[in-house]
């Protein structure tokens, strides 16, 4: 039995098979590799394209989701092992892990970190609380990484590039209101890393760094492949002969919580949203997105309007390669 | 391909031969219409009907209906073109549109107006950006009209009374303790004066005259078939011959988003609860409401319990007609 | 037709007939008795395992569960017949049960009393007012008893003990932060003493015991099966050989709703919580919950962490007991 927690847990050639599995699906194959199974669908956080996506590609495969809120629709959570529950919290992980694995066959969840306690919160404890205590495999939707947006984005990258080893991604920190989750940073990094690509970073200040779990992590992919790894501020070096840049916003860790002192460094990344000036730079790049996407503040309308962008076919590409992962997944199951 | 927007967009004989289907559905016929298709329900509103009945009518037909709700499960979206998103919205329907479209086969849409600014929101900003970003058909389940509303209950006055042409229908303003949504009301006009019905409008004051759009289709409706469209204050001259009745309360549009000043017009439908005597002035005329009713404050206990109340069996048709307009859309997207 | 309100409608012998058949089905025994049926799953209060194991025991059968969440996602609902409806409720009853029953085969409700007058209350009025007008079964997911939780309960001690008849069973009131609703409490009185059981309920004070209709029909159940019933505010009396350990907490009904002056009598349950000594005491019983459970609340985690502990499976039985439930009610409803 083998979760999907992160990319970090899987080689870059079990990750090729899912991507080409992947292709294979949305060129029209069909599988009923989740015949007779049912997936509870767990959800934090807000979610359009992860809910949809999911729900629809289990139904596909035969199977059957079934959402659960566990924002307002179930009870408050505690995942501490040995804590008293005289809180908020009404059910510890352990009963409600074992007691969902009587029920279904895997169990997804989207959990993003509630911003209070990095030291706590980079260990994702909720998601590895349940990895411990369910008997059934668990599945990340997104909490301090977004492994099954890695696959989509990878996969479009894929089929516009082609062989995408050696070519240059630009992982850019953009403007955003909020300060946001680092998860599909993160992610960016890893696969970006585990598939041969030499990586750049752009963010306004060295305080945008990214946990050093993530750095590191990508430092060694680049190693491995004798690629680079460089964390850049000059927006026209990062952009100079980039083939692929990828747009996203976070806040940054020293303040985490407590963001009103990032103010004036986020106030050094105004010019960084992703206009036709700065593509002009790139050697003919492709640019993405994960979604939702803030129009003319992380990318101009001008950019998301040309061909050049992929994020409507890295989104779409979400529901092939979760039924991908989720056909290999059940076979584990089914050989263990 | 067709979308289902509004009833303005289809034809007598087409919108005929959808009720027409729709008995032949609610006496047993099975149809496997949507088999292999999905439909997201995308409901920015709250809803006990319209998301049972698609739902479960979905489901009979074979498909697989997919709920999201966008008011807590999403995000906030932006329809503007050329937005720069730097409010609170955090994606823009283009996109939403776009993906939702590679995942589904169909996208049904609830979305109220906020009340904020009738000028724009009667341009039915949301789900008209739906319509033209989405690649695949959008359904109207009630925006600023109710088309589904609007056919289950022309199914159930044609059930009631046969041939409803040059029968007189009474659309009546009734008490409601908030100003309310006038979809319901401009939706009552269109399908009575577009089925050949000699139509009535009884409301307390001139300021709940109903938008000019809706006003002067029903004019014109009334004007092809030789029928008569009239507004009036007197409420038995209303009742006076009615064959049917329509009870709804709606803000007056004067005062929207700004309903102080429309106290003292409100306080004057006070007496305008449907009852057992204003039901006495008519041509024993049958009654209905949309739901949910406020028993007892827009129709009295005795009206509705007794033979001559619609309602039930109107929302039951919600059922039977959903299932006859989504195979009339699936069979246009087959033929596409 | 059969609704399923209550176990108190249900003799003995039915319900050993269901808890057979859920015997079966966990065995893997399948069933298609909900070919083709419907059951709207609605939700005025939050839930994981109900809702869960409800949906997909609904599939398993064949059948279609739809959840409505009624706090936010359709419209507040009268109950009262004859209300005069200009307060905050939209529907009513009446309508929404009708309603419904069109487009389902059977409802299922959870509505927990709101703790604002218990004399109102205690009479379950919500659902009572759906069986009342509902044209199909209506299915107790928890109200003022929980009837599901009942069965799941029993097949676990059937499971774990073999015959229950005569053994002792100890009900007992353990430390919470917060008052709770007495259903679980309530169920476990009945189920108990219907099946023959010696039924002890351990309590603080006075003020906590049940609604006499629930303390009525356990004692009168007790004299049935000529076994005893008795309240005890002496934790190592009740203790002293029980067989099986039941927890839970509620609010003390002279209370209600005006929770303050409960302060000082909950105190007195400060030493309430389920743990070794007490265990120690025992007649080597099992315990368990009905979960959520707050872990060194309610119990110790040595307790729960041990293998007296019921509480995973009595939740894994919830999935079993039900589709034999609804298999019992679509039986009835097939032959009527």
């Amino acid at each position: 039995m083998r979760h999907f927690l992160t990319t970090e847990d899987w080689n870059e050639d079990e990750l090729q098979a899912i991507l080409d599995r992947a292709r294979a699906l949305k060129a029209g194959a069909s599988s009923s590799a989740l015949a007779g199974k049912s997936v509870a669908l767990v959800f934090f956080n807000p979610s359009l394209r992860t809910r949809t996506s999911f729900d629809i590609g289990i139904a596909q495969l035969g199977g059957r989701g079934i959402v659960l809120d566990a924002r307002a629709g179930t009870w408050p959570m505690e995942f501490t092992e040995g804590a008293v529950m005289d809180g908020e919290a009404e059910e510890h992980v352990i009963e409600a892990a074992q007691v969902l694995s009587r029920y279904v066959d895997m169990i997804a969840i989207r959990c993003f970190p509630k911003f209070q306690n990095w030291n706590a919160e980079k260990k994702d404890p909720l998601i590895t609380a349940f990895a411990k205590y369910a008997t059934v495999p668990i599945i990340n939707m997104e909490t301090i990484v977004h492994p099954c947006q890695e696959l989509a984005l990878m996969l479009a990258l894929q089929e516009k590039m082609g062989q995408v080893r050696n070519k240059t991604f630009l992982l850019s920190w953009v403007p955003h209101p909020k300060p946001l989750n680092t998860a599909v940073a993160n992610s960016a990094l890893l696969i970006a890393s585990k598939f041969g690509m030499n990586v750049r970073m752009l963010i306004p200040d060295d305080v945008y760094r990214l946990d050093d779990r993530y750095m590191s992590a990508a430092a060694a992919n680049c190693d491995d492949h004798g690629t680079s790894f460089d964390v850049m501020t000059d927006i026209e070096a990062a952009y100079s002969g980039a083939d692929a840049v990828y747009a996203k916003s976070w806040g940054a860790l020293p303040f985490y919580g407590q963001w009103e002192g990032e103010a004036p460094y986020r106030a050094k990344g105004g010019g960084f949203m992703i206009d036709d000036a700065k593509m002009a730079l790139t050697n003919n790049a492709v640019v993405s997105h994960c979604l939702p996407m803030r129009r003319n503040v992380k990318i101009a309308d001008s950019v998301v309007d040309s061909p050049a962008f992929l994020g409507i076919e890295e989104a779409a590409n979400r529901l092939h390669v979760q039924k991908a992962m989720l056909e290999a997944i059940a076979r584990d199951m089914d050989a263990g």
